[in-house]
């Protein structure tokens, strides 16, 4: 899996491609992540990237001709796979999206800046746009990051021992069960006995319950769509009633 | 405006804070942001910050006492804010919500890894749970990240004359327009010719018209929340079933 990264500040992904599981993951040669710069292939005097947006507005536009021919450089050196412009615009990242992405051997990200992107280089050579969320970065740089890291995690051997690249809780449509860890009692407050009795049946039942009423309290969208029983939805239903009735 | 980020790896944040609008609004004194290693406060011998989960399963879980005395102490620095926890368990960051961060004199954003952190670290320490979308990280530093930046291009003077403040796109609950600049003509595409007249209410018109139509064609529930008038939704919903019938 190989990944690139077209962006006017190649030097923002330094710490992060050196640090945790994504330096692991290069040194071991499990995945290649390579930030390129587009200001090298800018045919202007000055290297320039940027212009003023035609109609007028606050900001500058990134101008079309560094970005085709940065992506048709980097296609030129066998990146094949889809071309992924990040931005605010473009369907929002979903676990079901990381998992398709990850089944690529080579992907190429485009990092926007001040008031994005000119039109043309998204129609030339931009594949997809996609948006992290419903809020404003100054560029696509750390959606990128958002994006290599995700992708890193679900290829084969880049996740430790200590990481578990289970994503259960997207997978089943649910939030993640609260967890615990020693000691038992901390500050006053103990750890539920039913994690403690060694009953697996017991302790997995426990634990979609819990999912099921933290997905029903934080995200109703989720709870809606997710696959259940008739029972379970009307029981994790009449639980939050009581709860809101006691309070 | 003073951010901590309490943290197992604070050197993934070097360059993301030194490069680009964070790095000049840090050298500018314009906002402070503190990657805080939660390790040092461990109480245990080799410092670990993690432990098997109760009740099994894969992983490791971040234990409660580093992370509640790390909040305490920075607490005790004068961090009187919110602490948020980054998590896929949170209430998804929206634009909204990163204006009310911006508000904020301070603000503590706890990052987690492995399978997560113990359930009574989050009872005692967090205030909120905060999520960037519907995908897994293997941590919440990028997480952190996106809030930091989020929150800082609101931050009076952080942003230069090359960028804009406007988040006219999500405060109108709308995806932006298309942007175009120089030159007029590229490998055969056109500006619109609209752009180029000078005609500012017929710039503002189109440009509204093309932000309908990309908010519905890309995000029908944006589209569906978003203020319009009723001639704009009925118009841009006839306009979108004109170009299906020509397909």
């Amino acid at each position: 899996m190989k990944i690139a990264i077209l962006t006017i500040f190649p030097e923002m992904f330094e710490s992060f491609l050196s640090v945790s599981i994504l330096g692991r993951a290069r040194t071991e040669g499990l995945m290649t992540v390579e930030p390129t710069d587009i200001r090298p292939y800018s045919v202007q005097k000055h290297k320039n990237t940027d212009d003023y947006p035609f109609g007028g507005g606050a900001g500058m536009v990134m101008t079309a001709q560094p970005i085709v021919d940065a992506v048709a450089a980097v296609r030129a050196r066998g990146y094949a796979g889809p071309c992924l412009y990040m931005s605010p615009r473009g369907k929002p990242l979903t676990q079901e999206k990381v998992r398709s992405l990850a089944g690529q051997n080579s992907l190429i990200l485009l990092c926007g800046h001040y008031e994005g992107v000119d039109q043309r280089a998204l129609e030339l050579a931009v594949d997809e746009e996609i948006s992290l969320g419903d809020f404003v970065l100054t560029g696509g740089e750390l959606a990128a990051m958002a994006v290599v890291d995700a992708v890193a995690r679900l290829v084969p051997g880049v996740l430790g021992s200590s990481e578990s690249a289970q994503d259960e809780s997207f997978s089943e449509g649910l939030l993640e069960y609260p967890q615990y860890t020693r000691p038992r009692l901390y500050q006053g407050l103990s750890v539920p006995e039913v994690l403690l009795n060694g009953n697996h049946a017991e302790i997995a039942a426990w634990r979609r319950k819990q999912a099921l009423a933290a997905t029903l309290a934080r995200r109703p969208d989720l709870f809606a769509a997710a696959p259940m029983t008739d029972k379970e939805r009307a029981e994790t239903l009449a639980d939050a009633k009581a709860d809101d009735a006691e309070q």
